[in-house]
């Protein structure tokens, strides 16, 4: 573990100016507020503070160092790792800024040769620093957190710091904190692989910009999935938000729909902001697992109660009402004007052991396993209510049946002490119930999904070609590559002139499709470059003339010819290539309704069968694929064969920068391509 | 305006034991607390408390009295109420509880009676009491909220409560605040007829779980949001949702969808839960208009300027980047370092000055109209920077301006002083930036939408029938029916025999549809029911003897025959009744893609031919329907002129349950109905 020397290290140097108000002086202040004490400052004038020797040179320390931690301005850092290097430190944090951010690429390229030649590692620059609560490490201009177990790493310096600042208001502890700015040596990758196998973080939350180096991140995020929750911030959805990105680390973001098919069966949880983060990192530190969805609401407030019903059930929860004998227990000791379904609402008379006793009913039973998974307790304080004593009694209900309890007392200074007591005893409170409910939720999910992370199957090496093998252009060579890739085209024709046209309809058959070949046309049917339903020879004789007239003579190639297919559905089927995932499939509804209905799902390329499967299921679609009123189902297995191999190719062939087919004819046996379009790269690309 | 009594008393009873711990001890303690000193007690023991006098009965207190608050036992307040109504009170607030939200109608009623025969109005019973700060009115159990200009109604009182305690810490003052509970006398429709002219009222905040006077409340909800902004809370989205209003209020909560599809064109905004409403309410509250969508952000820091943008977005607004002069200004004084796009990004050295010029220029520009109508100014703090200084930045470039300008300090106790400087100037603070990117949309949704205000069109009376007529029951009853109102149906025809069905064929020409006639069939598809495409007297022959062999003989009516129709799309029409707000229309993607995409669009009907246009309009479908990739545009002006007539029979004959035309083709040049089934209500209904 090569990281360990920043998290634990036996001593740090802080390089940068010592004097009072400048960076070097906080960072020295941090540290010994934080609670570290073997501490050097080096700087030009050799100044110390505080305790904290100074000395011109990290090779005049004499002692070693373990860290260094650079804030001196941007041209002077250069020199200060080159002596760090030379004096045997082995790894640095550099907080300065003004690297490939503000367009300095070169200047940020020589730091990195710099710690090649010395085997140092870095963090990087333009960031916040790192912090490790438990070795009582702040290494950072950023408020120091409280301590626990959640790891939160930071693409955005700013960020990073105000969560850390949020942190106390928020309740929540952290394990180690990094904010890795502009990544040139370990970035978030090998973070999520070291925060993986940590012992002190339970939670791993990532904010992220931009995913650059794609498969590999996935990767890593499954890595920490399978082991513990990750729980993702991705900004920069919107098309301004992508060019602030740009303008901010220099790179470019992905789409944000490629975004979320890349992380389908990586068992991550994307959250919205910073709150949301907050509210689930809470509830995966402090809470069990959520093993199911029946919650129980019990609350003293039927308003609060309700949104937080709707919201719960949104999210796809089970508020099921308790079962007649369980009715029956709460009936024992409620009184008569409570509600015993659910929400159970005891209205403001509610006492602890109201409280105390429906929570241990609910959710252990007599034979602790009781018929809910997780239970919402919301109080809704008055001036003449004790809200310490109603959680007293939530926190013993919770205690004894060892399921996950979330709290929401409202509002305000009212409920200030319940809050606190709650606290104390380990159960999170909750702005309101709306967000305990989207806790749980994704709490389950999370629980469910971990099972199902699924690693992409292998990418195939590119074919080798045959002598000769010229990639096709028109339409009827791109038909016999994808007839010799064995791709489920119809029997097709390709006539350059009439006469041929007409000897061909006879091999194709009545009715028959004829369509325009031209390279000046790319929209065929916008011009009217498709012909269906001829009939008879003198169709093929008149569509033939008419097709050639809607181009110049020099533009007109010919006409391909198809036999008329009735289907039960169209469907369309492409890939393209993401920037920074790489190879991606859609399938979704085709013709007409593509791009007015969008009901098209991604997945990262390539899909195996189940893959492929999931590729279908996601769209809407899919549920009339399989027959529906009356109509005929068509034949899956087929659709999910040519899935699968669609998605080999742009693998297979790195010229194929995208590829439309559309529609494809979904039959009752079988699936027959209608019309296809490849987009080449020139020269090829991974 | 009756209600001035409740709101403006001269002076005020309390019934209910005035003894240490009672309601009516803690109702007295509040009133003088909140400074209101015309205050007298009346209970059994005549007991005072404080400095105000009991009595045992108001006829007592000798003086005269506006309003009475009731918090003596249920059995009690009938009583009660009589002696208050013998002594000439004319206003009572009844927070006593267990009345019909136990199910104790009767009783109930009966405090009716009484006020009825008193000339008394009630707001109550089970209710949470009424405030107006600017009266020092504070009859209510809950926190004394501090005082402001938005009005809050709550159904719900323990909700109110809540929002109440929880005013002070998130900075909202309120005007009035009235907690209905079962409403029987006074309740929201009347409440908000008087808060549309109250002057104190700038913004009229609404918490609802049942919509029962239905049209009568969309009346007044539009009554208040041409006037002044309306924001709403409305729970029971769910099932369980509404099962638990059920139990809470004693009345039916209406279906989401319909409610939401009422709401169109009243102008009033919807919000999700309390925290919104908080966040919208002081939007609303404290800032000018919302003119127009362009947004201008301003930060200290990348990752909350991109999350910020992506939420601005996502709701709607123009995150545009500054124009190229624009940008020469803002390079004027701004260092090097700083993106000049939108966001425009200080980093962490952004000064006063930089706040204060950037948002006087993007806001007010040199002429005093800017190329932004709003502003977001985020500041991360970090315990280095001064955020006072920032928020005086802040606030005197919005003061500049005239235009809104949010902000977002983050995050926890670095910036506490600073947002208390932006609260006393006026700017609202917001826990993130992506929430006041959310009010800023809202705002503008409000200021567009206030505009476009429509009432709905006059119902038509049920129609005058003939003599003999009888409603519809099979297939071609229903056609005929609906051929007599002019409704467009293909030319039918209805064979109770074979020979007959041989003869008509001709009428009806080939290729023809036929169609089993029987009292058994529902669903005639999912039975093969319905043959397509019948080309010849062979066909007939066949036909009607596979639809006869459907059903067992005494159920075979006959067959329908209609000529076969090839459309450019099929669509659904139909209506149903609500039963809070009566007549809807639903218009949408018709055959089998109905229930797969959910592809539509509700109105309260009638319709006229504008909210005709606007029901096309509201599903995915309407883009097709005009004509797309190389297809052609069905006949508009038919579609609008058949919704207009669905949408009045419900109310020309209540008998009409519910109707379904499904499909309905759209042709080139008018349109046909495919299909129809009219659910009856026996007896007929408003």
């Amino acid at each position: 573990m090569t990281l360990q020397s920043f998290f634990y290290p036996h001593s740090v140097a802080v390089a940068g100016s010592a004097s009072e108000g400048k960076l070097g002086f906080f960072l020295i202040k941090q540290l010994l507020e934080g609670g570290f004490s073997k501490v050097y400052a080096i700087n030009p004038k050799g100044k110390g503070a505080f305790s904290v020797p100074g000395f011109r040179e990290a090779r005049e320390i004499g002692e070693e160092v373990d860290l260094v931690v650079i804030a001196s301005p941007a041209p002077t850092v250069k020199e200060v790792l080159e002596d760090c290097g030379k004096s045997g430190i082995k790894s640095a944090v550099i907080i300065s800024a003004g690297f490939s951010e503000i367009g300095n690429w070169k200047e940020e390229q020589k730091l990195l040769q710099i710690a090649r030649k010395f085997s140092m590692r870095l963090i990087g620059p333009n960031c916040a620093g790192i912090v490790n609560t438990h070795h009582r490490l702040f290494a950072t201009l950023e408020t120091r957190p409280p301590s626990g177990c959640t790891a939160f790493i930071s693409q955005s310096g700013a960020l990073g710091g105000a969560v850390l600042s949020w942190a106390e208001e928020q309740g929540l502890g952290f394990s180690k904190f990094v904010s890795y700015g502009n990544g040139i040596d370990i970035d978030d990758v090998e973070l999520l692989d070291y925060l993986a196998d940590d012992p002190e973080t339970k939670v791993v939350a990532l904010y992220l910009e931009t995913a650059r180096k794609g498969r590999e991140l996935l990767r890593a995020i499954r890595n920490v999935s399978r082991k513990k929750p990750l729980v993702l911030i991705k900004s920069g959805k919107s098309q301004a938000g992508k060019r602030a990105t740009l303008s901010h680390t220099g790179s470019l973001a992905g789409s944000d729909e490629v975004f979320d098919c890349a992380l389908k069966d990586t068992g991550a949880i994307r959250v919205e902001g910073i709150e949301e983060m907050f509210d689930l990192c809470r509830g995966f530190s402090l809470l069990p697992p959520v093993t199911g969805k029946k919650v129980l609401i019990v609350t003293n407030s039927g308003g609060p109660g309700v949104l937080t019903t709707d919201k719960a059930e949104e999210m796809g929860l089970e508020v099921a009402e308790p079962s007649a004998p369980l009715k029956e227990k709460f009936r024992r000791f409620l009184t008569p004007r409570c509600s015993l379904k659910n929400p159970v609402d005891f209205t403001v008379e509610g006492t602890e052991e109201d409280f105390q006793r429906t929570l241990a009913l609910g959710l252990k039973g007599d034979d602790g396993d009781g018929e809910y998974n997780s239970a919402i307790a919301i109080n809704v304080g008055t001036p003449f209510l004790d809200s310490v004593s109603l959680a007293r009694g939530i926190a013993s209900g919770a205690k004894e049946t060892g399921k996950p309890v979330l709290a929401s007392f409202l509002a305000g200074k009212i409920v200030e002490e319940g809050i606190r007591f709650l606290k104390e005893n380990g159960i999170p409170n909750f702005q309101t119930g709306e967000r305990a409910a989207k806790v749980i939720s994704l709490m389950h999910q999370y629980h469910i999904n971990k099972e199902k992370i699924k690693d992409l199957p292998p990418s195939p090496e590119p074919l080798r070609r045959k002598r000769g093998f010229k990639f096709p252009q028109t339409e009827p060579e791109v038909f016999q590559f994808l007839k010799d890739l064995r791709l489920p085209v119809p029997d097709f024709r390709f006539a350059e002139t009439e006469p041929q046209a007409m000897k061909f309809a006879g091999e194709v058959g009545f009715p028959l499709v004829m369509k325009l070949v031209s390279h000046s046309v790319v929209h065929k049917s916008e011009v009217g470059g498709v012909v269906l339903n001829i009939q008879d020879l003198k169709g093929v004789q008149e569509s033939f003339q008419k097709l050639k007239e809607k181009v110049p003579p020099g533009d007109f190639l010919g006409v391909t010819m198809f036999p008329m297919i009735s289907a039960l559905f169209e469907a369309l089927v492409g890939v393209y290539r993401d920037p920074q995932f790489g190879p991606v499939i859609a399938f979704g509804m085709g013709g007409i309704y593509t791009e007015i209905l969008k009901d098209v799902s991604l997945r990262l390329a390539p899909l195996d069968e189940e893959g492929a499967g999931f590729l279908i299921e996601e769209t809407k679609f899919s549920k009339i694929l399989k027959g529906a009123r009356g109509k005929k189902g068509c034949d899956l297995e087929s659709l999910v064969d040519l899935l699968v191999k669609v998605s080999r190719m742009p693998f297979l062939f790195q010229e194929i920068g995208e590829m439309d087919l559309n529609p494809v004819f979904l039959l009752e046996k079988g699936v027959l391509i209608g019309d296809a379009r490849i987009i080449q790269i020139p020269g090829g690309k991974k």
